[in-house]
């Protein structure tokens, strides 16, 4: 995760080489897809952040692909608004000018054989030019269908060859697939082209300051990681809640739903980072090698149809505004069966976690926007309070929030002032903003550097998409198998069915 | 600490009992030395408090003793302008006019007959007119000289004898002795006359919510505990520290000094309680059963002069103003070599705490005036992160803010907001203030309701006084023998010494 290497990582430096800035080396990003949605409102506000911030080489480019008729300027004056409108950091007009210079665009069709012979050109132009010394990464803003399509055309002209002239790599963002099938296949025709350490698959939630420090504040610290573990911790609940419906998204979206889009890849990487042991440092090897052997360790609840449960919302209210329920949804087929909530339990065979369930929940149109991790704890083994004095005494919980409001929270029972010995629930907090000068960089920013210096610390590895992809293929075969999703109210926290999961567990979800 | 017991605690009671409410059933309070300071304002206002929050009974009855020539008029005018002054809740007047016709003023000296005659006799009035059952409470608020005097008359005149005519207790304010022997003296002529059940020694420190919550966060929470003991904890710190001078109390002070007046009670009540183990209850025998332990356990550093330190307040700048040395003070003799400022390393012979160091200080005239125990935590054992990453990582601590702004605060390490894994500092909190809306009570309201309850937990027995002080008259001894203690200037955090005494454990002192 700290790696800041340039091309290879080292995992035997000595220590006082970490005091290198962390800026990239001459190099370049191609994005395929650059008139998209994610392209304007995140890659390209973060090119321009990290630019600013100093972190990218004065010589950085970057190249845009798509079907329109742009130029050159037409292509920097869709990035310029989109800078204007999305960056996280002021708009600086010398770093603009220097930044801009190095746009270029390719117009073209994914299977264009023209089009990638110009992309080749135009990059040569460029290590000429601006001396990005071959270093190239490939940035597939695409629908996955395309995939198979521009990583062949990549190795057909020649760009996915790194031998003799600097790096390439691919950056690929999600869906991996849709299944553990359809994410080998893809993974196969992908390392074809590109080796294991060139492809770097995008889970925006690892890019996240709160994700990462999951890790900080388990290994960095000593009183936190004697308590993690089953002696311990009675139950982990992670939630990603959203308040919104699908949006614009339909087209993607139906045959999808919550459990492949959220719970398939974010929840099951916050459950490994939250569950794995230490590893012995933060090279990518040794990192990934800790959150497989937590994916594998997965073991699914045997009754699927009491431990599993997935939601469909219905029209509601939601912040002063009435909403229409999915299957109203401009684009959606009416009798869709896709989930927009899904709820699963978990359990970990490994010493430290066997016995303990994790609860994953994600879905849309809940009651507030939040993702959070809360480890809670077990009351404790013996009281020698009376009964009375702790009957309004909780379950000690400490909650990672990862957003809005990044911090961290520790509830805890404290003496209720007055003359006996009550004890209540009371809350500490730390947060993010309150804390640290320093505002947090944006996902993207921190990924797209991580690329350009090939850190791959917090890319999922295929090993890890296709075991994740292993734990929730049963499940949807079940859900396929049995019925319907059970409608919500939008605006509520999810099916009836979900808090009666929780509850023959003797447990009830957090309302955070 | 939670009986809420008429006359004797019955620990075999169903847990249901509980929901009784702790109010005092019928009663009076004596007070000695009802002239001075402490009782205008601590004791006077306390008992209104109490009034007001219903927790005395209807007939409760308040009796004054001094040699001032007052009528009982006189007396509940000085009463009534202490609780306008000093009390914590607001006037009420139908509380005041029910409460105050139980006022009662006893003119004499403390080797008067006929003085001690009028006493028995204006109880058994009361006891007639008030129905106040023959249960009173003697609180002598006087100089400890005059201790062995009252106590006499109190037997002499009957007065405290409980036999037929309810209980009777005598409730006495430090310093219980200033070293073993006068402490057992003392103890000695109070156990002729009174049981050791019916004796409360107050430590008004022992009062307050915060002290009583170190058991509340230990022992009603599940993720404390586990830390709390030598496998975690580096050291512990617990600080009393004054901005003060020693104002208009020369008399008392000189020839005592900070360790006896701070450190052989409050200090070494809070290491108690910070160390012990759980009690199987909270019935009074359990709860000092187990404080008894620790004492009992508490190792002296064999290099007294290398683990000891004692310091004088020096002419300085406090709060904007210049403040004299304690030789200048008014009343002190300008050779005194009495310790303003006392640091003492202790060890614990425990299985728990085995190697681990307590340190206590307290001073006056020190950067601020703040009480807490820190429990400092050890490093990692291991860390995946490189060293310059978490070069600006402390220790982290568990910190239980005593007074002023009660609370807690945990200090950890969380990743900086940035694209490399530095980790540094931050802290969370909890702060009484905010997180109740019942304000807490004054530690006399507490401890008076305690003595009229008879619930002994909040009050030192004997032999803790005792143990005590076998703990420090060794460093009094070797303080006696070796020279003057170093001077430091007002406004500063004490001696040098003190700072080197840490600095040779490679430690330092909290800068709170």
């Amino acid at each position: 995760m700290t790696e800041p290497t340039g091309v290879t990582a080292n995992p035997l430096r000595a220590p006082q080489d970490r005091r290198l800035p962390r800026i990239a080396g001459p190099s370049g990003l191609v994005i395929f897809g650059v008139t998209g949605d994610l392209s304007r409102k995140k890659l390209m506000p973060a090119v321009y952040d990290l630019a600013n911030r100093g972190l990218l080489p004065p010589g950085f480019s970057l190249v845009g692909f798509a079907r329109r008729e742009w130029a050159d300027e037409d292509f920097a004056q869709v990035v310029h608004d989109a800078v204007k409108e999305h960056a996280r950091t002021p708009f600086r007009e010398e770093v603009w000018q220097q930044l801009s210079e190095g746009f270029r665009f390719v117009q073209g069709d994914f299977d264009d054989d023209v089009a990638f012979d110009r992309l080749r050109q135009t990059i040569e132009a460029l290590d000429k030019e601006r001396g990005t010394g071959g270093n190239f990464a490939f940035y597939l803003s695409v629908p996955p269908k395309f995939f198979p399509n521009v990583v062949q055309q990549l190795q057909e002209h020649g760009l996915s060859d790194s031998s003799g002239h600097g790096w390439r790599r691919a950056v690929i963002e999600k869906p991996f697939g849709h299944d553990l099938k359809s994410a080998q296949e893809l993974n196969k025709i992908v390392h074809r082209v590109f080796e294991p350490n060139e492809v770097f698959r995008i889970d925006h939630y690892l890019g996240k300051e709160t994700v990462q420090n999951i890790l900080a504040l388990r290994f960095g610290n000593t009183i936190f990681e004697p308590l993690w573990n089953r002696s311990y911790v009675d139950h982990v609940q992670i939630t990603m809640a959203e308040d919104i419906g699908i949006g614009g998204r339909a087209g993607y979206y139906d045959g999808i739903g919550a459990a492949r889009d959220v719970i398939q890849n974010h929840l099951l990487q916050l459950l490994a980072l939250t569950a794995m042991e230490e590893p012995t440092s933060f090279h990518p090897k040794a990192l990934v090698g800790e959150k497989l052997k937590v994916l594998n360790a997965v073991r699914l609840p045997d009754d699927l149809s009491k431990h599993t449960v997935r939601g469909q919302y219905a029209a509601g209210w939601q912040g002063g505004e009435q909403v229409p329920g999915y299957l109203e949804e401009e684009g959606i087929d009416p009798n869709s069966t896709t989930d927009t909530y899904a709820a699963i339990k978990l359990e970990i065979n490994t010493r430290r976690w066997a016995g303990v369930p994790f609860y994953l929940r994600t879905g849309k149109r809940l009651g507030r926007r939040v993702t959070e991790i809360a480890v809670v704890f077990q009351r404790a083994p013996h009281s020698p309070f009376d009964a009375y004095d702790t009957s309004e005494l909780g379950q000690n919980a400490l909650v990672i929030r990862v957003q809005p409001d990044e911090g961290v929270t520790i509830r805890f029972g404290s003496k209720v002032p007055g003359t006996s010995m009550e004890i209540r629930d009371v809350t500490m907090d730390f947060a993010y903003g309150e804390s640290f000068t320093e505002s947090s960089p944006e996902a993207y920013e921190r990924l797209i550097l991580d690329v350009l210096l090939g850190d791959a610390n917090l890319f999922p590895r295929h090993q890890e998409v296709e075991r994740s992809w292993e734990i929730l293929d049963p499940i949807e075969r079940h859900w396929a198998k049995n019925g319907r999703p059970e409608s919500y109210t939008s605006g509520t926290w999810g099916p009836k069915a979900a808090d009666e999961m929780l509850a023959r567990d003797g447990r009830s979800w957090r309302r955070p």
